[in-house]
């Protein structure tokens, strides 16, 4: 997206710049995580919905993208201690790095942080946006939580967890970074319906490169959530899909857990074979689909084909 | 403060509100801790703030208050991880009940909720105010982590540390309390500067309980800073009035971690026999008298002389 090259330019200024404190700890374990990239896809979707609707750019709408990729990278950093996970973005997590203790304070800070870019922004609107995501996003974390481990997680709680914890980020980006653009409610309630489409499709493939995609993606870390016994898209698929010897499989993996070394093996041969895979994305589809109709109602301007571009890219990465 | 008792039970039926959640998980982890009481100092101090430059009242310093409440609540459940504290306002840490993973995620939730409250008030200074205070006491905790187990750390850190962590909030709702009561700055800045220094002395005479006080208080716990290897005004000046053998032992209990079942009794011998103790509590007492000084710049309006026993009392606690 060319066009917000320049923007782009101005939310890793100010990633840094907010990171920044006398407290070297804090830019330190941020940067770390900040400048280990990751695809910036929530600051892009906040700068292109404003540009969507007829947005010049400018200094909130840059404030609001930062202020969302802090919100992510916070809740990232709590993440891995929650999860307990060793790798994040391909490198050691900041955890293993800096201790746990570091990682939560730090992503409080950069949760704090977030809310004084918004505030700059003077729009309240941002402000009741952003907040209101902050509790969801909270909400789904928690959820996620007594989710662990229980491998008979009905569909609805499964979509539920995914809607909190990643739709709703992106909902509120896209939403809120309309705003900075339009006081038009309804263009605005198009491009959060398509954050929100774009968030559940793109959380759901992300489950499945989880293990491994459709054709096992090479060079991808695969097996995270199988290990954290968190269950997902493809398990509850392959789960009902499966034989009674399926079954008792997933429920020792998932439910006890008693995992050996060549279980997520069998988990993946499992989820392929029983066509989980091949739902799992056709699920994805739909929301993508869904995406891109919600984008068809608002305006057409500037950015709009990238945007439906992403909708495919969402679903397209697991190949 | 018979004056604020209606206010504080809107305060009260806000903190139950706004920590309700579909998630269980949510309402029954924050209530532990939310039901347990404490004090309720900081939004006696919101309110009362509003009151002494004037204020009548009303729904925005209410949801102020309540939002300042969660701000400190998330800090508890956050540092109780970070500490590894077992206890926590007498009771067993929420984090050893529900587990440090749901600790970190309601801290999270409440910190977001604060957010949504303070965007009610649709006053941009509050959310200024208290962004900004937000980021000082991650800053602050932080620091206060960095610190751990360095018994030569240098008093103008310690009082960094206590500025941040513990005098950062307590400013904020006393700044922003005045701002919904009055436009004045000068009384705004006057009622921060009250808060300021009476969170330093609160904090201060809060470390000195850790060690019992003047003559041990009874029923208190103590020790929990001494185990934490954290170094408070006491060690401070106990190890700089103490013999080299004194310097030895805090070195030892402080710097290494060798801890043995005697050092603790040992430790408060020490911080009585060296002065320190009554030399903390005159640290304590000139900010107290510099808070009620700050309070004399305030116009005079009801809750005035009770904001002043406010600042004696946090001394006088100590005996």
């Amino acid at each position: 997206m060319v066009l917000l090259a320049p923007e782009l330019a101005d939310v890793e200024r100010l990633l840094a710049e907010r990171a920044a404190s006398p407290v070297t700890t804090i830019p330190d374990l941020s940067s770390y995580l900040i400048a280990a990239g990751g695809k910036r896809l929530r600051p892009v979707l906040t700068l292109a919905s404003a540009r969507a609707v007829g947005g010049k750019g400018g200094d909130a709408v840059c404030k609001l993208a930062a202020a969302v990729e802090f919100i992510h990278t916070a809740t990232l950093l709590h993440d891995d201690v929650v999860d307990d996970s060793d790798l994040r973005r391909g490198k050691a997590a900041a955890k293993n790095v800096w201790g746990a203790s570091a990682s939560i304070l730090v992503g409080d800070f950069l949760f704090a942080r977030s809310f004084t870019l918004m505030t700059e922004t003077r729009d309240l609107r941002i402000l009741d946006i952003l907040s209101r995501a902050s509790c969801v996003i909270a909400e789904g974390e928690v959820r996620q939580l007594a989710a662990i481990g229980k491998p008979d997680l009905a569909l609805p709680e499964y979509m539920a967890i995914v809607e909190a914890k990643t739709a709703a980020l992106f909902e509120a980006a896209a939403r809120a970074g309309a705003y900075t653009a339009t006081d038009d409610d309804d263009a605005a309630d198009a491009m959060g319906e398509y954050g929100r489409r774009l968030g559940r499709a793109f959380q759901i493939v992300d489950d499945l490169l989880d293990y491994g995609g459709l054709t096992s993606v090479i060079g991808k870390t695969v097996g995270d959530d199988f290990r954290e016994r968190k269950i997902t898209l493809p398990v509850i698929y392959a789960r009902e899909a499966g034989s009674a010897a399926d079954r008792e499989f997933w429920d020792r993996v998932m439910g006890e857990p008693d995992q050996r070394d060549s279980d997520l093996a069998h988990a993946i041969h499992l989820i392929r074979a029983t066509g989980a895979a091949e739902r799992t994305l056709e699920t994805a589809r739909t929301e993508s689909a869904a995406a891109r109709a919600a984008l068809a109602r608002a305006a057409r301007g500037p950015c709009h084909d990238e945007l439906g571009e992403l909708a495919d890219q969402s679903v397209n990465r697991a190949f």
